[in-house]
């Protein structure tokens, strides 16, 4: 085997960067042209026969941009004869898309699945996914990691004590508040947003400081109405947490207009200049992506990423 | 095509031959023999060339003979030329096991997604999916009826007024209350499993009807923690209801020590008859089944079976 | 089986209307939303179970949110139980990246065939493909229909008598040029670019109406090295005809600086408003693409379509 | 690569264990739970990254249950990233169901052979396999082990010079009696069993010590006709013998009333205790698996195994 | 559908007509040129879209023409949009090539199923496959079509009465033999090739007369050593049957110089004029397979063709 | 892994070995026999576990003989557990069917792709494919070696200065034609063929040295058709070149007739004896092959083979 060799596409250069230096190797040089007709050109630079080479790409946006640039890599990729194609996607984009909620809806995210498996790649790798079960939409090995720990060790370090409760913006994410409330060992509380009516709290909020933690912050919508529910229910003060800073158009002035003390995220996206609110908090995946890579070609175990002392 | 024939194996033969009745079509005739070495021998007696062939059977126990027993018959209906082979299953077994948990877990509900597609089958058609997301393991149309009609209808009879809450079991199953809770016009509540912790409720129960919702009732084990946390809150009484009656060794020991008012469950999978506690209600798919079945041979959208006059 | 049904997406509405129009079927209602962050969704209003379903979607700019579309539409149209899924590419983006020109490139033109495949379609319809060789990417059916009658016709009705010579404005397009001078009873010449020098034309032009004849005219880089290399040969005049008008950015105004007597082309390709120069002449597939979707939806050879008469 | 890992699973703890033995390295941890529902959970303890890895697991009664935990223990050891997985499976349960005999049966020894390449094995061990061509059921390489040495150098060790007569049971065994004979330097008879008659022996076998040998002995009623059509034609006496002891229910029974001088079998099956009769002797396949598996692992040949010096 | 079909290619164009005729329809017109260069090309004359096409052609010598023969016709037929491609192989050349007989072999038998599957066939049709294990190399419908009443109907014409034995050629066609046997009311008899030895006869055939069944009769040199082995045993005088008339070079000539009273074939090989011995008798295949494909193209079981009234 | 291993079948042994003196490795033994009925079995002699093999064999005449071989051999090596399985096919037999020309035709170079996909190839070594898009016809990584540089520094040595012109045999031609003409700072013209018409040139040809440069010389019919439009036109003199002497029956009597100066091919494949006519000239691709390999096995790029110092 020629050795390990990274690469970055268009999708989040930054996080590429760290996750290289954890590596301790650098970037290997690839260009990435969109020609005037919106077409895609990928053109490696040094050869890649028999390499293990891992891809960084987040499916954030612009998503079908991004999808299609690691598309096109992998085809490179395995023509040149790679020996072992890794994509690491930190945000998987049309995540949400995986299931049929209602009469002739696809589902993107197996789509995505079924593309990334059909162009050949051998493992993926992927953050916080939006529902667990996304891993069985691939058949090769997925190495899941999460941010949890990132999250505990900030919001443990603001010395809260009891007075802390974790909240879910919306009935399906009770399990990931409970899971983060449990290393916080703090108490969940779940906002109850009904078809026809207004929006309760379910649990005992008053008086503590609101962790409102999701996946995802994309029109940022559900913080303000769990925001405002919150307010109501006579919480002390509001952070909003969440893995991956979609930030789509409009969120930035929506969360802006909100008294939050700090808005918690992950770079798994590249958030754009122009959406770095004051209270915006950025805690890097970039440390635990390095060491997943090198655990992973070096054929080790990546459970031990995820242990953790209290 | 030579028209529709509907087949059962093992699994569940009194709800086969309810759908069969719905369909207004006698169930084929088909000998499924397990020798005294294990093996599973399955004769057709009719021809199926052309035909537009439907094989009810529920993955319940035991689960692996009634897996084998789907795909010998799938095996036997490809190579006998049937023009299409829809699946009906009503329960899923291995539906849990959807995702990797721990470090190098199967994800066998995949897994039997997977060995399904390559025997070649052209449809699936299930029932209350564990989780939603298990459409997205098939790349083939999936039909997914859900039963939550069949609940609401029965527990609105009950006239209980605004005196009733429905509860979440645990962390995961919240939207499928909040899902029942929205049919009934009823608040939800969670049970609050803390990993180092005694069992809470967050929302308010007291003095409510309580109804329990959960997909599956297995071991019992979650309805009896339930049942404790929700007598401690000070409920006035406890329904527990659930799409699947696994029902699995031990659990009717376990239900019968509690003052259930009703187990409330549907014939996705056959009660054994020591199962069959003073307190059981089941309230029957068949016509749910059987309509299905009807619309989809002759190309018509199941949405109507979902549709819902207050 | 449901009958005939069409579909389009956003990437040429006025294409495809006029296809319905011919073929004289409405466009069945389906909503295309593309979100703010990025992502699509694709919403099918009527049921297609068991239909025949045509999807009129070329992959022009924006290329990737256009070939998602088309995929994200395949992926529901599957799941939703299309009996036959057809698609209609009247352009093919990436056409041009089909073979390894350097090492390590990737071949785009097969990825995107392998997309749709692996998607499910039946049945791929193309015009003028970039190569005929493309037709082997697939191994399903491919409709291949051309584009050269309509040009012949335009051409022949301008009664330039013997007068007129075709011109390949590059070495790989003298077949297509010397194929529209069989048609025309006219000689060709080629411009004969070399890697380290001018720009030359092989063949008689002098005091000739010439017509240069490509697939693509995407910069329009080529038709002015070629409007150049023929001015300087002494021909009469000049006219550029090519069937998708790709026109990436900056392409009008360096055709607005030539003198052509004609700009013509077809509307594979919807073109930009700004686009539209004074001397831009538009020929229409939409009758042949109607032609072609009766004929294959009711099973007859579309062979009759390229059969011309002097 | 990180190695060799020799798995057992339920089906042969004892053969597994001599294998282990043999290779010279211990079998690696993972348990297997059958729980009170029915369904099967495997855990792997220890990391199988980059491994090369051998599961060795029969697919005998009980068959379904069996077969199941080597699908699903496949699964989890194709996405904990293992290199390369061998399925050593000493006894195919299904192997009979090989071919339609009649209209409209499964070929469940193909379905079997699809099951497992679809989870993803590299490569499959066999041991005497009911026919020579399921090998060709796998695209993958199989290792077809042969006991025939075995039984050779075991009744080689009886001394019966030329007395001694080798029987196929029934008319498609010749070729396998043939085989054994010839190691044997013996003659062989058929037992000739006719649709609508009685039992006859071609060949000559008065007086003569007669082994009847088989692949399988299984409900034990092809000895009992065996049995009594040498008694009829005088033998002096009759050994079984057959690879694979299924002994399914009533075998021993039944074989517990001829005037058998021997059964004799391999461990490719561990023998129930209520089926050890006092005239049965045990070959061990273990240590030609182990040998077998080493050369495999280390990229030899096997084909010494096979060899043999009179 | 645009109905049924019929081709044939170079491999037995008089059985083709023989076929066509007992379905009633005329074969499809299609050209199939060698070229001088030693390449194939086929030429459809008319549309198949839509049709349900049956392409009758042995892979009989030249066998690997004949084969490419087929490959090529299916992938024209795929392109061209037939609905069902049906494959009628009454030779299946390279069927003795189904196993692994020592190390390092193809097993050809298997490649050639996986081409033509993957070539993209919908139904095997055979006549008397070599081993019935044939039929698992297909995950398609195979429809195997068995000659053995036409042998059974031409010989009990001969009124032998008791004094005929069915003679297996070597020891795999022992069920064969018994096969023909059992509708004949005749006892069987063994040749028995022993590696070291002289050639034997098992069973008694002393002043019988003496049917030799073979699948195929290639060199002639099986025939040869039977006919050695039943003269010196005594017997009245021999027939040697079989399905498939292979007659390699030197067939005839070895056949000719034994005193057989009649060699007897089907016609699924054309049998080359210069190998028309003088007591060779053709029965024809003919009727039955146009009656299977009368059967199959109606959606009709072809049990009725097996079926025998004594 | 166990090492490189070379095969050669009947293809071309001549080029096989210098590919193998430039490997410096023999030629590992196998046997390959066509057995009198047409049928071809191969052995290998030695064991090819994990080891990396390269198969060299042109689908050159007899084309259909010598795929088979090769597909055959994959069979085996694929079984008997390569590790991994480079075809390197120096002539491309039906490459020229990679299109749909006419209604319903097969594109034969796709099927042949698809045939050596199916059967497990990990690499497809080739030299000047007819077209460049037959790289796209595989999805497995294809390396595409160039004869160019042999022609150009063969045409170099013959000093001709300015006065010489690369002419393209017909209009498809034109780029391979400007391909050599750019090594030779060289002119280029076309031979231009119109259906209804006369043979012309396009470009100026009078007085100069004419090599007519083209992939294939088959049937030698377009090298006598430039060779009369160019006498016509007045060049001083003719050398066809073209990488692969198919030379099928006929041609060698129809190139003797022409006073060409030289015909200038390579050894990609075996030119019988009774087509070695005087002026023959034969260009070794060995070389190449062999340094292609060595780089290859290696992990090393092939990119250093096609770089050219003037």
């Amino acid at each position: 085997m020629a050795g390990l060799k990274l690469f970055t596409l268009n999708g989040n250069l930054p996080l590429a960067k760290k996750v290289a230096e954890e590596v301790g190797l650098p970037l290997s040089p690839a260009s990435v042209k969109h020609f005037a007709d919106g077409e895609i050109q990928i053109d490696l630079d040094d050869s890649v026969r028999g390499a293990d080479v891992f891809v960084i790409q987040p499916v954030s946006a612009p998503v079908n941009e991004n999808l299609m640039e690691l598309l096109i890599m992998i085809d490179a990729l395995r023509r040149a004869s790679a020996h072992r194609i890794n994509v690491v996607v930190p945000y998987y984009g049309y995540a949400r898309a995986d299931r049929k909620a209602r009469s002739r809806e696809p589902i993107t995210a197996k789509l995505i699945a079924n593309l990334l498996e059909m162009d050949g790649i051998d493992r993926f790798v992927a953050v916080d996914l939006h529902a667990d079960q996304l891993q069985g939409f691939f058949d090769i090995p997925v190495d899941h990691l999460k941010a949890k720990n990132l999250f505990a060790d900030y919001f443990a370090s603001k010395h809260f004590g009891d007075n802390v409760v974790v909240v879910a913006p919306d009935h399906s994410g009770t399990k990931r508040a409970r899971s983060l409330a449990e290393l916080l060992h703090a108490p969940i509380a779940i906002i109850d947003k009904r078809e026809e009516d207004t929006i309760g709290v379910i649990g005992d909020v008053k008086g503590k400081h609101a962790i409102i933690i999701d996946d995802i912050i994309d029109t940022g919508n559900s913080v303000v109405e769990a925001y405002g529910a919150l307010k109501t229910a006579g919480v002390l003060d509001i952070y909003a947490a969440a893995t991956h800073p979609v930030f789509s158009k409009g969120a930035a002035a929506r969360l802006a207009t909100l008294d939050l003390q700090e808005i918690v995220v992950t770079d798994t996206i590249e958030v754009a200049p122009e959406n770095h609110l004051p209270n915006l908090v950025t805690l890097s995946v970039g440390k635990m992506l390095g060491q997943a890579i090198h655990l992973i070609s070096t054929n080790q175990s990546i459970h031990s990423l995820f242990e953790r002392k209290d």
